[in-house]
């Protein structure tokens, strides 16, 4: 039997649940590979604090951080902690401790993935984040390992659970905004200071972090096209439902040629669509490439033991790779010279909400009309349809509704992928 | 730049998939992982065939299988040509010999996986295949890479794209079973001889294949509870509908405690269900573990290019484990003892399908109608939904309406996983 030391900073929701699964498949790991797991420190804020784990061996609780990223025994930092500032420098001293590292910190890997990856590589250690992603869901080995030859074309996913549990919520119970967000927080889908989720933060780390592996290419966080769903209102659900359409929070990448088209936003998708029914705080990760065709990836996006077990593959992949000395060895994506371009660059249909108009009786304009296919009234909302409009024409239509309407959502309606 | 030598049994639909893709990838693995794949040989039926490859080095066709299972310069083979008997001689004789094998052989490894698979243990060599079940979907990857410490409790999915093509078209289109049937030959949907896939033969040994990597257990295919879907009428459709059930050919496993329940049939599932919307020659395969609950697994179960992805995947699996020293190495489910038995066994709800009464006006016995829920008349036949039956509750059923009516069809209905 070989032992491996293990140190894990954060013993919070994911913490947790890394223990319950670790103490459940003690066995099974024991007899299938011979080893056996020895977690030796924890860092966290309240080293006291009284905890309730499914852990049956000993573990010393420490404050300090650096008790495990310096600790010479141990061999794999699981960071868990959250965080950005405090976690890089914790998983870098780790890495130049020679420990190979597993972390579900999105924030972290989207803004310093590139950094730390060449460093570990430096240090022949591993770094893998696969619960940064889909929580459960294996959709960051899928595009390393399956699709790596191959040449993929579109990612479009449902990566923020809050989001979409909100507007299922909303949907589906006709309950408004605040209250479906209350529920969400009342369940533990949301957190107190849910902005992160709403405002689509959330969703860009993830989308930085598939798109590292999907197309080489770091997105510009700052200059990334994003739109929370903080503003959906019921009316606008249903205004959508007349066509058939269904508001989801998705992340959108398309290549064309040596651009990438990117998109951070609400957008309306039709019944048929596979992302139409991910409902609640499900996920899910479509991905279209040359000779696969469009393949899904779907299932829970967050929670303790769904994100616990996305570490437990991880550890399991370097546990490999420790025992046939090749830690730092796995493939990256090569990073390519992409321009990066708002999605909304290219030629759309949208459907439109439009507020109360600022005249009693609306009447569009000759111009407007022209790019509207369909138009549905309920009470004092209306919604319309347009044909395929081009970056210039929605432009014009924009304008041209905001002299008549107080309020006007554009929503990308998403055909294919 | 390290050079490995393949070796191919087979160049059908498969085979130059495999061509295309390595081709179309030759530059990207060279800079990525500094190799090149030399095809040397190609066993074919027909050795002087004229074929319209793309691929531009020189390849050697031979109608002698042993010319490349034997030749030691060859360091993997991939075996893309079918049937049983042959490929498992081909394939012990390529183990034999020192290679490592890639196969999309779904009979092969439902018939011989456990013992091809101690073999090239035994040889120190790797045999992957992805490609047998769901073509491009890396669902064995899943299987025993994301879920190795976690406990499957239940699969089911759609892997026979023949079949859900032909019921798709059935209930969209409103063609008989027959014209279906035409329609998918003409595309190349399926073979000239569908028996296999009709029968659901083909699901069985995809079932027999996912139950090895997600329980450890072998499949008895002799007693497997299978039925085809070539019994179905358009009737059937439109009855289930009714109920917004929609029949889809499914494969089912579902262990509880010491006990695997399976099913290969066509069974009836609520618009909600996940398999709902996966139509056309579309497969998804869902799994429900301890840890992960329920993801799912969708995309394009067969196709060239789509099964030769996979193909690629396992080749660059083995590639690595080749440059490192590690063929043979890979973790394998252990098997372990457990019993199996129909998932009908289990109790479950249903739809029936009634054709014409044998007595003029129908009444069910009042032992029958305890079972039954809600009743659907249109034109001549009569559909029903019952309560939860237990094996011997339906057995009753079965047979006080089979006095009735001269064809009853049971369809299982699925709610979850
Ligand atoms: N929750 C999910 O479903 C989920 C899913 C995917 C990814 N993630 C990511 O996983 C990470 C952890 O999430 P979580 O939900 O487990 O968080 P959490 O429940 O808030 O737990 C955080 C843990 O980190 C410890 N901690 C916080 N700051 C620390 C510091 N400066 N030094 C030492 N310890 C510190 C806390 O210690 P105390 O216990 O003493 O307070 C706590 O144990 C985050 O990056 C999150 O984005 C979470
Ligand atoms: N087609 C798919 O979408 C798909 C998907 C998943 C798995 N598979 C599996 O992949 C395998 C190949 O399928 P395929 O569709 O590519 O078949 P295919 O198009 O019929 O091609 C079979 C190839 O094998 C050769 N061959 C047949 N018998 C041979 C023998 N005894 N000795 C030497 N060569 C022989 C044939 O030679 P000639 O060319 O000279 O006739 C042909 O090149 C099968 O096991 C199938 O179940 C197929």
């Amino acid at each position: 039997m070989t032992t491996i030391s293990v140190g894990m900073l954060g013993c919070g929701t994911v913490g947790t649940g890394v223990l319950t699964l670790l103490n459940r498949a003690t066995n099974q790991i024991a007899e299938s590979i011979k080893v056996h797991f020895n977690v030796k420190k924890i860092a966290v804020s309240h080293p006291d604090k009284k905890r309730n784990l499914h852990w049956d061996e000993d573990v010393q609780f420490t404050g300090e951080i650096e008790n495990v990223t310096t600790d010479p025994s141990i061999q794999i930092v699981i960071e868990v902690m959250g965080t950005v500032d405090q976690a890089y420098h914790a998983v870098c001293q780790a890495i130049n401790h020679g420990k190979s590292v597993i972390t579900a910190n999105k924030e972290l890997i989207a803004l310093k993935g590139p950094q730390l990856t060449k460093l570990a590589r430096q240090n022949h250690v591993d770094l893998y984040y696969e619960a940064s992603v889909g929580g459960g869901i294996p959709i960051l080995r899928v595009l390393s390992d399956s699709l790596i030859t191959d040449q993929i074309t579109g990612l479009t996913g449902i990566v923020n659970g809050t989001s979409n549990y909100v507007l299922s919520a909303m949907k589906d119970e006709r309950s408004s905004y605040a209250d479906s967000l209350k529920r969400a927080q009342k369940l533990g889908y949301a957190e107190a200071n849910p902005i992160n989720d709403l405002s689509g933060f959330d969703s860009a780390y993830k989308l930085a972090i598939l798109s590292q592996l999907a197309f080489g290419h770091t997105i510009n966080l700052k200059q990334l096209e994003r739109t929370g769903i903080d503003k959906i209102t019921l009316d606008e659900l249903s205004g959508a439902a007349h066509w058939g359409l269904t508001i989801k929070p998705a992340i959108v990448a398309r290549k064309k040629e040596h651009t990438l088209y990117t998109l951070v936003a609400p957008v309306a998708v039709t019944k048929q669509h596979p992302l139409a029914n991910v409902s609640g705080v499900e996920n899910s990760v479509l991905v279209t490439s040359t000779a696969l065709g469009t393949t899904s990836y779907t299932g829970a996006g967050a929670g303790s033991e769904p994100t616990a077990n996305s570490i437990m593959s991880d550890l399991l992949t370097i546990t490999h790779h420790i025992l046939t000395e090749q830690c730092g060895s796995s493939y990256n994506a090569p990073s390519t010279h992409i321009s990066e371009y708002s999605l909304l660059k290219l030629p759309l249909e949208y459907f439109i909400a439009l507020g109360e108009p600022a005249k009693k009786e609306p009447k569009f304009s000759n111009e407007a009309s022209q790019y509207i296919e369909d138009t549905f009234k309920t009470g004092k909302a209306v919604f319309c349809i347009t044909s395929v409009l081009d970056k210039n024409e929605k432009t014009n239509l924009e304008k041209s509704l905001s002299f008549m309407f107080q309020n006007v959502h554009f929503y990308p309606i998403l055909k294919e992928n």
